[in-house]
Parts: C-alpha cells; sequence; structure tokens
C-alpha cells in the first residue's frame, strides 16, 4: 500500500557512513538518501560519488521526514547528535548508530531522544584503517555481521524494517545485549588496536628504529595494520569502553608474560603454546571468515 | 673464461628453499640447482614445480662440487646439516643460509665447517604465514632486503659472488653485524609473531571465544596473521634469540602498560599517543615500503 520511497539519513559521512550511503544506493535505488557532515566538501564529494541524494547543512534538517537516521559519526559526537535532531524525528521513526561500542550510545537514547522514536543500537563488524569518504565502498559490508542492540521499548516491527534493511544490503544483523557486545568487541577489536598502535610506538620510539625501519617487512605491516587507523575513533571507543579494554589489556599482559617464561625456559612447551595458537586461529579462519 | 654453469645446492625445500629455487631459476636460467630434503616428496615436488633441477637423497651428496650452498631449515638444524655437509664441501665453496637469527649460526659456522669455505650467514627479510613448497613463489623475495653477516675470515671475492647471485634474484642485500641483525628483527619481526600468538591464545582461550568468533573481522585477522606460521621455525627463532626477544617483551610491556594508564585515565593524552603510532607507522610505510 505504502508505495512512497523510504527516506534514509545518514549523519556523519567517512569511511562507515559514505559506505552506507553507496550500498544503499546500489541495493535499494528507490530509497531517497539525505545525508550531512560537518564538513561542507565532505558532503559534496557524497553527492558526487552518489552515496547520497541530497545533502544538507545541519543536522538537525537532515532528520526531518526520515523513517531511518542513522548515526555514523564517532562514538562520542554521537550524544550531541541525538540533542541536535531530537525535535525534528518524526513518529514513529527508526534511529541507530554505528558507533564500535554500545553501552553509553543506549544511556544517551534513552535520554536525549523523544519516547516516540524507536532506537536500535548498531555496530557494523567491517571497517579498514583508511578514513574518509574517499575511502568509502559499496561492498565495505558485504557478509558482515551487524550487531544491533535493541532495547525493551524498541517496537518489534521497528527492529524488522531495520534488519530487513541490513539484509538487502548483503549484511547478517545480529541481536546482542549493548555490555555484552562492548566485552566481547573489547577483546577481538580493540584489544588488537591497542596492540598495533603500541607495537608502533615500542619499536617507532627505539633508539634503534632508524636501523630497524630497513628491516621490517610485511610481518610488521600486517600487525601494525590497525595503528594507522583514525586516532579520534579510537579514543572515543577507549573512553567509552575503558573497563572492558582494561580488563582485556591484562588478560593479554598474563599470557605474554606466560609466553615469555616459554621463551626464556627454552624447552619444547614454546612450541606447543605456538601450534595451538596456529591450530585455533587456523579453525577460526575455517568456520567463521570466508 | 669460466664458462660452466653456476652449480647451486639448497637444502630444505619449504618456502623460503622452493621460492629461492623457483627465483634462481628465473633470473639465472643457467644455473644448475641442486636441492636436497629429508622429506622424499618435497624433493619431487620441487622437481615438478621446476624449483629445482637435481634431487638428490643425501644432504651430503648435494652439497658434492657445489659453487654455493644455501642451508633453508629452521635454525636449529642448520647446526646438523653443516656437520653432515663439511666433508663434501670444496675448496672455495660459499655456504650460506636463510635461518631467522645469525648469532648462533655464526658460531657453528666457524665450529663445524672446513676452513676452506667461506660462510657468510644470510637472511631475506620475507616470507608469509603460509609453509611448505606448495606456497613457494618464484617472486617472494622481490625487492626484499636480504641481510648477510659475513665473518672476518670470509673472502671478499665470496661476498661479491653472492651479492651479485641475490641482486640478479632482485632482492636488496645489505651486510650487517650479526648479533645487531638479531637485535633488530627481535623487535620488528619476532616481537610481533609473539604479541600474534598471544592474542590468539588469549581470546581463543576465554570462555567468552564462541560468541566473539562470531564478531571478529578483519582487524582481527590481520593483527593475528603471524600466529598462523609454523611453531617449529617460530620455537627455533626463540630458543636461539631469546635474550634479545625477552627484552623487546619487557619493552613492549611497558608500552601497553603506558596505553592502559592513558585509557583508564580517560583522557586526551590517548588521541595523542594514537596519533604518534600512526603518524610513525605512515612514515615507515612512506619511506620504506612499496
Amino acid at each position: 500500500m505504502n508505495k512512497r520511497p523510504t527516506r534514509i539519513t545518514i549523519i556523519g559521512l567517512g569511511l562507515i557512513g559514505g559506505s552506507l550511503g553507496l550500498a544503499i544506493k546500489k541495493s535499494v535505488p528507490s530509497a531517497v538518501v539525505t545525508g550531512y557532515s560537518r564538513t561542507a566538501s565532505t558532503t559534496d564529494r557524497a553527492l558526487r560519488t552518489g552515496a547520497i541524494d541530497i545533502g544538507t547543512s545541519t543536522a538537525e534538517h537532515s532528520a526531518l521526514k526520515a523513517d531511518i537516521v542513522f548515526v555514523c559519526t564517532p562514538v562520542r559526537a554521537v550524544k550531541d547528535i541525538f540533542c541536535t535532531i531530537a525535535p525534528a524525528l518524526k513518529r514513529g521513526c527508526i534511529v541507530t548508530d554505528t558507533a564500535s561500542t554500545k553501552a553509553e550510545v543506549m544511556e544517551w537514547a534513552v535520554k536525549y531522544l523523544p519516547a516516540h522514536v524507536n532506537f536500535i543500537g548498531g555496530h557494523p563488524m567491517a571497517g579498514k584503517e583508511v578514513a574518509g569518504i574517499d575511502a568509502a565502498e559499496a561492498t565495505l559490508f558485504q557478509n558482515c555481521v551487524w550487531c544491533l542492540t535493541p532495547s525493551a521499548e524498541t517496537s518489534l516491527d521497528s527492529v524488522k524494517r531495520l534488519t530487513t534493511l541490513l539484509r538487502k544490503l548483503g549484511t547478517r544483523p545480529l541481536m546482542i545485549d549493548p555490555a555484552r557486545h562492548d566485552l566481547l568487541v573489547a577483546g577481538i577489536s580493540h584489544l588488537p588496536l591497542i596492540l598495533s598502535s603500541a607495537l608502533v610506538s615500542c619499536t617507532t620510539r627505539s633508539e634503534l628504529w632508524n636501523e630497524m625501519a630497513r628491516l621490517a617487512s610485511t610481518g610488521y605491516r600486517d600487525v601494525t595494520r590497525l595503528a594507522s587507523g583514525d586516532s579520534r575513533i579510537y579514543t572515543d571507543i577507549c573512553l567509552t569502553n575503558w573497563q572492558s579494554i582494561t580488563r582485556w589489556i591484562d588478560d593479554f599482559s598474563k599470557e605474554l608474560q606466560r609466553f615469555r617464561r616459554l621463551v626464556a625456559d627454552g624447552n619444547e612447551a614454546l612450541c606447543e603454546a605456538f601450534s595451538e595458537a596456529r591450530e585455533a586461529r587456523d579453525k577460526w579462519l575455517k568456520s567463521h571468515r570466508q
């Protein structure tokens, strides 16, 4: 019956917002996508690449009449965006986000969004270390798990509408508790980015770095890849998920000390530890990655 | 004057030995490459792929009449190979290796190789996490730095002959002191592989792993890539370079604790730490990587 095109708004047009726009325009061409970035040249670029159909000069304006609003800014900007768009949101509108931590975002939604909208926290498990609209790709979310954290107040119908859209984009929606989400991603996403960055500082701050730099190869490049990510986004993640992250740093430190002891002891138990890690990773690759 | 083809022997036909054979046959087609692996089926495979021209059933036999011998086994097998081939090596022959640590190998060469051969330690700064002859590629060493650790006794002429061959293969030979080499690679190569493996054990041993496994994505995959490497080779590396490696683990642990404090403190200094790491890595990528 309702044949009018879905009106989707994307606030924040970086790697994630830009890729989302491109994916929507590719998979749901009938949707009308409105976009807002605090940087006008980014909005222009999103218009030119076809990631959005309409650009607005304020976040509030972009949210008017929207059926679904995606907030795709770094975590700590989400709160301000909620406050700004709250008066503009129409009754029954779905609001979601793509930030890497969910517990605080859920609290902000309760506090700052009107009760007549449906908020569902979101987090696509995809990304790359290059930030910004120029790195956006329509296929970034292809086959990725997209975490969703609805609250008890969210209507089932709105969850269904959002998951239907996300499935059309080729993603795999997964319902999860926000606190649980934050604990899990602290281990498989936030801990790795801290290890990557700490490895870079530890080596590049050394007085041996100039000599080491010539020898560093693909192994160093890959383990440090996440260190080239957006420091603003990383900081926001850490500041909104510090409890889980410090817990994982402590677990990791214990594990590193175990490896240190095995290296210093110089016996065959070290080989078993390496084998065990290899088998666990290979098993994960086989069952969870394409 | 001397128009007879160079006779090159490769002992150990895994990823490195196999790739070396393919690279030599591609860049110096006139060379006659003899190969030995302790596994007969590996020798057969090397013959079929064209990585070697002749296969032998003993290491000693493979070294007879060789102008240059490459020992491409894991570090701790190098000593036995030296003892085995010593009686077969002809006067003036060049012996080199490709093991990831150099100080112990240099001592073994003095102890177990005859004085009438020229030993030059070697270590190509290339590799991948997949082991074995089936992963071998003619282009594996393309543009890679190839560390060489000649001793005071090595003739200059033999160093020149080896570097000429390595340049023909597209590599960049670099002379370096063995102990210095081991200290530097402990930071940019051995520390990363331990971090990678420790991250895998720390996460996969957790009672949360089944849930985390579904969410782990490209970031986790890349930071843990080295954990899929050959555990035998890794163990040999650690046992022959434990002093430098434990030193780097200690440096890294301090740096990780600095990040932990910044995360727990929750202030903007964390953003600076991430930015600094990003800039240092990007600078390295720009000046040292293609």
